[in-house]
């Protein structure tokens, strides 16, 4: 998430509570994950494994609940719970604003576009032009749609991420990470009807121009589809992927988390892709594998018995 | 379901046209299936193989197509059509209202709870506290949301039951069965996108404190989830299954009727589920074994090729 | 689709800017795709390969971009580009009218039937008699509902084809077919929450009396889908093809286009078809075989290890 504007560190501070080590008279420029953070912004860590990670990254500002070593450009903000620290900057600086009507007054639909009835679109919401949002269609706060999209009837734009801290205490097993991230579809978008896609948790998920979705299609927070992509019906697609330019995936395939599919792939129906993918190849199965070997292997199989013919007798 | 009040026997006589053998002048508290019913019940039984069973039920009202033994505290309604009388007496009990509007008056919503626009709130629902219901959310009559609860966009909860008696008169081949269960949301719930979950044909679906649904997910009729179970994006569960507490189901499981998972179980991306599964153990594959072995499996289908040279040669 | 009235094909003619070959004062009566064309209907063939399969079909006036030899009952109409002709036509006389207001007033709504609030009814929608349209259902334009149909919470009915046509232009990779035809569903068909069922490119997805679907359910364009189905939750049938009576699709089933599944034949859960199946039967597996013999070779691949100790021992 980007701040409106650059926001005072001292105001930070004030915020969360925080004591910080370095450069105080900084701003930062927004809040987001270790691997989507740019200069300026804030990242914020819990668990040693993490700290040097996030101390070398992009960010400029690091909330860590330890004090440790950091270059001289950098700041550190030192709370107990770097985790409630988020949440509270993401409650501070993007309030959850409920809904009063279909159409928010802060939304701007550009030239051409048209809403449909029954469609509600958020606060904050920008739509380009020529664009057609069909019934009941639902674009949340802060997403941003391009121009000549079309969205068919009762597709869920920028719900919140599938997102959970687990915790030790019983009483809160799962701790929801809020999610202050947005959707960015590029222009000539086509998604069909019933889909969701789930809004950054602290970065953008994007569906590249010209890409093609059919029905009930679900893509997870922080995905970066490419650009000509076509997914078929009941495609599901994990969070934190990347899915590269040209990639097929045929109806009713499973994307797993924080993989890449190279660009071209083309991955037949029903798989499951479970780690990344070459770009250029044709996949199949669950996992998913080379087409062609795996199509042999159906044939392998086939061939058990007169294995055992040979091994065993009748 | 639970009738208001409890209904005098003389008045379900009469409405279902019943002749009584036994104690004909208590009241009932209720209708419904064998696996649910409680002391005071009714409940319907039309074929021999079943008699016992429900007669032996805790039900105290048997409404039954023969005169048959029964204990001296119960009560039989004999019919011609015992699964027409109870279609009658749900008619009855739970009339079918449309709405007339987005909100139901009869519908209680608690403090600090938000409704969003273009959602649709159905008659008698109750929501808790502090819960926030996204844009188009749909829910349906009688159905329960607790507190701290987070349903989004495009939901359905309390959508009728699949379930159809199958009949030999071609003319309606399949007859549904009137849905008169609720669903129950528990506390500290959260769902996604675009989910559905059907009400109970005369019990409840629960969805356990804590448990945490992402998008597009289905789960039938009748169907017991524990608490803080974790299900992703696509997951489908057919009717009247337990899921117990702490189970995780990954992208695209689907899991078949009236099973059992067991506590913190859990099943990797798009395997089936089609029987029982113990708790605490990790599952893969459709159908669904354990994942050590599913994936030993997987190695040892490739040394085919290495079996067949060692038999026939190359 | 058909038109409202013949068009004199003169009016085509000036339309699409063609030069008309054979006898040119008929009047065309509807455009549609190959397989569906009729007597005075239009066609559109743009490659050579399906000339002859194109002006030998039953459609009486072929666009084409070449001048061939054809019946003298015919007429071709010469244009550089037939597919931007047939979008012509079906912008022309099937001209997207953006609705405003949720139900349009030239839907068509029997007697006994309901809308319920937040459902939106396109414009020439015709609902028949006793039919339930539950909160937040969207019917499109054109689309045909009959007596006794329920639609639960959330469903689409209509949305446009999944149907591009591949440029090698990089700048439009995919461009869209416009879809004009309809969705007709027959009487007493049931159709559960979140539901997408596509309108035909060019003719009619049929949805065949009796048949019974559960919530989370793809259909395609063009598909044709017998009477007394039953089909579970997240099933996913691609276009065009062809599902005879009495078919049963268990939950998560995939289908591939241009099939056909013979009458009575039943699919188990998760199972993938990407050919043709036989009716009668029952099937399993990804790509979807005999379910016994399925079966068999589960237990089949469970013997390797036992093969292999005897091959080349422990």
């Amino acid at each position: 998430m980007r701040f409106e504007k650059p926001v005072p560190l001292s105001e930070i501070r004030s915020l969360i509570n925080a004591r910080i080590v370095g450069n105080d008279d900084g701003s930062a420029t927004g809040i987001n994950e270790i691997h989507k953070v740019e200069e300026g912004d804030l990242v914020f860590v819990d668990h040693p494994k993490y700290y040097q990670k996030c101390i070398q990254s992009a960010a400029t500002y690091i909330i860590i609940n330890k004090e440790t070593d950091f270059p001289s450009n950098k700041a550190l903000l030192i709370v107990d719970e770097p985790f409630e620290a988020y949440q509270t900057i993401v409650r501070h600086y993007r309030p959850f604003e409920p809904l009063q009507k279909a159409v928010s007054d802060s939304a701007s639909i550009g030239e051409g576009s048209i809403v449909m009835p029954g469609a509600v679109i958020g606060h904050h919401v920008q739509i380009g032009k020529n664009t057609v949002i069909h019934p009941a269609v639902v674009i949340m706060d802060h997403c941003i749609i391009g121009n000549d999209v079309i969205i068919q009837s009762g597709t869920v734009i920028g719900s919140d991420a599938f997102y959970y801290n687990k915790k030790t205490n019983r009483d809160v097993h799962y701790k929801k990470m809020l999610s202050c991230g947005r959707v960015v579809i590029e222009d000539a978008v086509e998604i069909g009807a019933n889909c969701t896609i789930d809004r950054g948790v602290s970065g953008d998920t994007v569906i590249g121009a010209g890409t093609k979705i059919d029905n009930l299609v679900h893509i997870g927070h922080d995905t970066v589809v490419g650009k000509n992509c076509l997914f078929a019906a009941q495609v599901g697609i994990a969070g934190a992927t990347v899915i590269e330019d040209d990639v097929i995936l045929w109806g009713q395939v499973g994307v797993s988390k924080t993989l890449t599919i190279g660009k071209g792939a083309e991955v037949y129906a029903q798989s499951g892709v479970p780690a990344g993918l070459e770009g250029g190849k044709k996949y199949f199965g669950s996992p998913a594998e080379d087409a062609m070997l795996k199509k042999k292997e159906l044939v392998w199989i086939k061939r058990i018995p007169a294995l055992w013919e040979k091994a065993f007798g009748k």
